[in-house]
């Protein structure tokens, strides 16, 4: 749907959207039973919302493709993910909370070990710890001056990742990355991949080279090697796209980023189910749309423990499915970013099940939640970017098109 | 599908496709039996053909959006609603079986009251009888004289509400409403909304004043308030997009404008089912596509009448369907244009079970017409202006792509 049609459309209202997301939900069958981990999770409070509900399956990107958590929750939020892009800088500054501002260049740092010729020999630096790439980047804080007046942040991430950021004027991200991903060459210099990018390329083969004379007697990280150089371009928020004020609770900071992204606001960090409950309930009655985010579901897939995830699903469906019922949102929507299967380890292309509920949704036949079941919901398989339009439907807050 | 690619596949057939359309036919379950207005109708005739034939879920125009009459209609011809926009006026036009040619600018018209200092005091002139709307419509005609030499034209549509016209040279549309849409300010003057529309609007408000001083006496309706401008774009014939000759047969007058719209014939209007049907076996041997438009189904949805939605179903189901089956039509359609639950006593974003009969087809396990069974069908859930192609494939008029 254009955007600027749906904005056209859009009404005010006072209802409530709630989208809870367990990240990485979709799942494959144990090969014993046949039963995904979301199918063999006992979950009765999710059943019952499923059996009130529409559902359906989503595809996150498009069929087959496999999703990052950025472009998954972009799509999720009703943003095309093939026409907002994320450069992976960005993405990583998101994830450590870095308070990144339009303009901003931000880049992934490894520190990494040369010889004395200057050929790499480990790109992870000997995976040093996290409390030594800290001491580092304050070393690198006090002791690099550039020639340039552009402000410039490094941030420990964990272990040998750390992200680097520019702030200033004209600034570009179209830089090509200087770590050649093997050993036993030197590390390139970072190349401009338009006329625009040579000042900011300029800018980082001065920090380099001023970098590697700060750590030269380090002992094994004694180099940086900088990749996926990417600016960072304001995204129109979720208010200014949909009327919406938005809420997002979530316990990593990767899905705090992405949601500060698209203009979510932002209140406490839950440290558990119970407290995202309570942040949930304080301020149910200043927002419109509140977006929870549960990690461990993605975790655990990646971890390929099934059992692990099962149980997360339970616990979700026991602790906090029926506290969110408690609130009667007019809009509820139970769904994954994407699917993250046990089997394979990783995120994956399977489309992921979603249940709608709401007073006016046509409900279904589907009784239990899952990937089969979703699989024959009244909302049928659908792109994910497509979603946010049947959301504000149900929460009438869209006019009819047209006469 | 691209339009220019289907044009070129089209080859020459003398099969008959039958489009029996309900208006607003989708509809919400009863809360007590689960059961939607057309699950709850009796629909033997239905139920035989959904059987025999493909069954799916259309969306009018885009999920969750929901559409107007016009572009439902539009899609229902296989035109992109996005692409074809009809303006209000036009619609509105339209609506009262007005002749508009290309290059028109229409506009609707409500009577109103002002007071001394010319604020409005009534945006609807106490809603005055239609008589004495086509009174005052009579009195500004005998009365207006324009400087400009363009024709113009009023037409009551009822109560308060009319349709103004312009013919002429260099016409635009665009052009701002002069209703404030509040009582005690007073009516806008006609802005344009581009450099070409000056000259309209100049004409307008010459129209306009004069208006105002032909109705300065009429204790109620001593104004006009003028919006909805839209030019009349002509539109690419289905006998142009798919080399078919159609007759339209509808009660209604704004069905018969829209179909008038994409070049269908009419040739009388209707009374009744009955009528509609000796219409249709008349006129079976002189056309290859036959649109039949029942409207009483979205009249009681809009009422929040359940039980006579179902009534008209139950009797389209006995009357109409069986003198078309009668006739053995090649493809024979049965759908809506959109929903219209009694349950939101309004269009709305639902999709649309449909019927796909042809001899061709490929017959799926649907064998009772309603939304919960279509949701199952082998047509899936499909954008209603991508369905085109599908009957055209039916009525074996396309050739294959690509050798």
């Amino acid at each position: 749907m254009d955007i600027n049609v749906l904005k056209s459309l859009l009404v005010r209202n006072t209802t409530k959207i709630v989208y809870l997301i367990m990240d990485g939900l979709g799942g494959l069958p144990d090969k014993e039973t046949g039963l995904t981990e979301l199918e063999t999770a006992n979950t009765p409070n999710l059943d019952s919302l499923a059996e009130m509900s529409i559902c359906g399956m989503m595809d996150p990107i498009a069929p087959g493709i496999t999703p990052g958590s950025g472009p998954a929750h972009l799509s999720l939020f009703g943003y095309d993910p093939l026409e907002f892009a994320i450069g992976r800088g960005i993405l990583s500054a998101l994830g450590i909370d870095f308070p990144i501002k339009k303009g901003d260049v931000a880049a992934r740092i490894n520190f990494a070990t040369i010889d004395k010729e200057g050929k790499i020999i480990d790109r992870r630096a000997g995976r040093i710890s996290t409390e030594t790439n800290r001491r580092l980047c304050e070393k690198l804080r006090k002791n690099v001056k550039l020639n340039e007046n552009v402000k410039w942040f490094i941030e420990t991430v964990s272990e040998h990742r750390a992200v680097l950021v520019f702030r200033g004027q004209n600034l570009s991200g179209k830089i090509e990355d200087t770590d050649p991903q093997v050993v036993g060459k030197k590390p390139l210099k970072a190349i401009p991949l338009e006329k625009e990018a040579e000042y900011t390329a300029n800018i980082i083969n001065d920090f380099i080279s001023k970098a590697k004379a700060v750590l030269k007697d380090e002992d094994k990280a004694n180099m940086i090697l900088v990749r996926g150089f990417a600016t960072f371009e304001k995204i129109e928020s979720m208010k200014e796209r949909y009327g919406l004020n938005c809420l997002a609770i979530a316990e990593y900071p990767m899905y705090r980023g992405l949601a500060r992204l698209v203009g979510m606001d932002i209140l406490k960090i839950p440290g558990s189910f119970e407290e995202l409950l309570q942040i949930f309930s304080e301020h149910y009655n200043e927002y419109d749309f509140f977006f929870l985010h549960v990690k461990k579901t993605d975790s655990y897939g990646e971890d390929g423990n099934f059992k692990a995830k099962v149980e997360v699903i339970e616990k979700v469906d026991k602790v906090i499915v029926p506290e969110i019922m408690k609130k009667s949102p007019d809009v509820f929507v139970v769904t994954g970013d994407h699917s993250t299967p046990y089997l394979l380890k990783s995120h994956s292309w399977h489309p992921v099940p979603l249940i709608l509920y709401s007073k006016v949704c046509r409900k279904d036949s589907v009784k239990k939640f899952g990937e089969s079941e979703c699989t024959k919901g009244g909302l049928g398989r659908m792109l994910l970017k497509d979603f946010m339009p049947v959301v504000l439907a149900n929460a009438l807050r869209i006019q009819k098109y047209g006469a």
